[in-house]
């Protein structure tokens, strides 16, 4: 029984955050740096980037989530991305995990660190290291915590990204809550992507990594194409244990009770990253059904979320259903064109515009309608197997896609 | 000896060509339909788009090119692909090719056909027709109906896109000359690519195929992300043999210089296509040496060339090296980023700006000077190896890419 609530990564007993402007951007008043952290140990998982250029607190925290058993705090910042920094980039997350661990008496092995910015810089440590005691002071237990993590983890970002959830394990009321940032550019892999989850959750480190390991591909892979990562993209869970669950240490009922609750916190999470692209004025949601395997589905749908063809379709209202075959057909899936049906959905209805490869006559009228909400979905069918994915993109709306958009009137 | 000489698709002997406006796009004024007719039969060979959604026209010239001996004109039009038209639209590339045929004189199963823009529309035959038969009335022979035909196949690009050359072959001087249409967009699997390339030499139809085929790789293809093809993709090649020189039947002396012209015809085209991104101001060409194989080379350079974030690093004249690496990093090629070297080089000068895969301190200005020249190269040193890749690009120049032009100030 899931229920949302208020808050984000400081929803879950214990979790503290916090967020500071550190002056890394120094032509910005905006925050720069955030912390998490969790009152006692925690155990701790995470997905990262596939880009073989890793960033250094990408590496750092690999390392980390690998080799260590618990996990006490994050700290991030924006700005710079601590990306091919070389050995001095990598010795700048020890500094950092050093100082936090200081102030906040762990080991500097459980404080994990998070980038974004520019590629290429070395981090500005003279703001990094006071910045870290800063958000010591600064952190706060309750949703304003969250608030000013979810605020301070920001780029190009447009809104602050979080979430939480409650649901019931072994009679026990467990909360899990998250924050992300996403790509404020058109393409996912423009921007780092970065998320944060925790939960007072008692369970197994083998199990939280394997239940974030399974959600990732079908939540936050689903906003990226594949190989389109950047150097940054790290999404960590965190659990405490302090709900005083029994402890979960095999896939018995509360443990899927877990999965349905993180898959619905990374869902709205993927899904608010898609709908927050610079400018968008709408979410894009590719479904493709009939598929044969779910790497056809997965392949086929990203094909058609990415394309600018399509994204400046979504943004012209205008139902061009050969721009969505197009993408399909060089995704290098091998389908029958001639045999897939296209239907447009939104808040305004459902209309089918494409029935075995070849444009209906419907009615542009009703498609623009249905085109014309800020959620639109297009679903097709392979008729080929049982397998789906979805995907989530958004419009473009810039000029240069304006000729795009209007290509067809 | 190759001496490049005024004109395009009629350059060759026996070549006429012609644009006339049939009307296809009701609201404009532009020529829309382009046909290209030699005096006598033709040996053809062709290559077409991987898409696995083909237009109606790409299936007919497949057919023609595989199957048939000889061919003697081709028809294209603009505003209409004929793709995703199903048996009706492949009845109507035999309708404008018997209606040719007639007027010309020569089989239907002589005549090609070439479609660009929108998809999923049916064409509008009641304007083709006519059209045909005007563009047999415009033919002309020297450089204005290349010229006219240059024209009439464009849509959103800026400007006609035209080349010949002479060379000698068996004590004859033979002439090779072409056109095409690219990507009035930024992105080459916006807009479909169509490629027209005549020559009076006289060769046998299985060694044109194979020069072509062999070309292609480097040429056209290195404009394009693999995969990222429309479904109209199309380079034809015809040899009609007016040039007189013994035919080539074997991979000669004479073939070789063949060769060597065609790749100066493609490479110029696809220059072109690159340059002409809609709003770019400069060229970018991305070269990768030092891999272990061809294809990865290729994929690197492409990876790099197509990076939204490199393009935005040229238009911004920001070397933001990072982002060259970013892009190679998803590639999926497996290489060590630790070894990287990096140089941009252009009219106005060479700057290394990073060795091993990090930054040198170069001097700013010296590379902004560099990047701020029409022509911009990056080389990337993977050192694995000594295969080669080139591919070409343009920057991006709208609004959207501002804000990652001036990312990094």
């Amino acid at each position: 029984m899931l229920k949302q609530i208020e808050g984000g990564v400081t929803a879950a007993k214990g979790f503290w955050a916090s967020g500071v402007r550190a002056g890394i951007k120094e032509s910005s008043a905006k925050k720069d740096m955030a912390m998490i952290y969790s009152e006692v140990p925690c155990v701790g998982a995470g997905t990262f980037t596939t880009n073989v250029v890793k960033a250094a607190p990408v590496k750092w925290d690999q390392e980390l989530i690998r080799h260590r058993e618990t996990a006490q705090a994050v700290v991030v910042n924006s700005g710079v991305a601590n990306a091919c920094t070389g050995e001095e980039g990598y010795g700048y997350c020890r500094s950092t995990a050093e100082t936090a661990a200081a102030l906040l008496d762990c080991k500097p092995e459980e404080v994990l660190i998070g980038s974004t910015g520019v590629i290429g810089k070395q981090l500005p440590m003279d703001k990094i290291l006071p910045g870290v005691a800063m958000l010591k002071e600064a952190l706060q237990s309750g949703p304003e915590g969250g608030q000013m993590a979810a605020e301070a983890i920001m780029t190009t970002d447009t809104m602050p990204k979080q979430i939480a959830f409650t649901f019931e394990a072994g009679g026990k009321t467990v909360t899990i809550g998250g924050m992300c940032k996403g790509s404020g550019m058109i393409h996912p892999n423009m921007c780092t992507m970065l998320g944060y989850i925790t939960t007072d959750l008692n369970i197994t480190k083998e199990l939280l990594q394997e239940a974030l390991s399974a959600d990732i591909p079908d939540t936050f892979n689903m906003v990226s194409v594949d190989g389109d990562t950047s150097t940054n993209d790290t999404v960590l869970l965190l659990a405490n244990g302090l709900a005083g669950n029994e402890k979960i240490t095999e896939k018995n009922a509360d443990y899927y009770s877990f999965t349905e609750a993180l898959r619905a916190v990374n869902t709205y999470l993927s899904k608010k990253i898609a709908g927050d692209g610079e400018g968008a004025t709408a979410l894009f949601e590719v479904k493709v059904v009939g598929a044969e395997t779910k790497a056809q589905a997965v392949t086929l749908a990203k094909s058609v979320v990415m394309s600018s063809l399509t994204k400046a379709m979504i943004f012209g209202h205008d139902a061009n259903f050969g721009r969505v075959l197009c993408a399909m057909g060089y995704s290098g899936v091998q389908f029958d064109p001639e045999k897939v049906d296209l239907t447009f959905e939104s808040a305004a209805g459902t209309i089918r515009i494409a029935e075995n490869g070849v444009g209906l006559d419907f009615d542009e009228e009703e498609a623009t309608r249905i085109l014309s909400e800020p959620e639109v979905t297009v679903t097709a069918d392979v008729k080929m197997g049982t397998e789906t994915a979805t995907a989530w993109g958004c419009d473009l709306t810039y000029d240069y896609v304006k000729i795009n958009a209007d290509y067809r009137s």
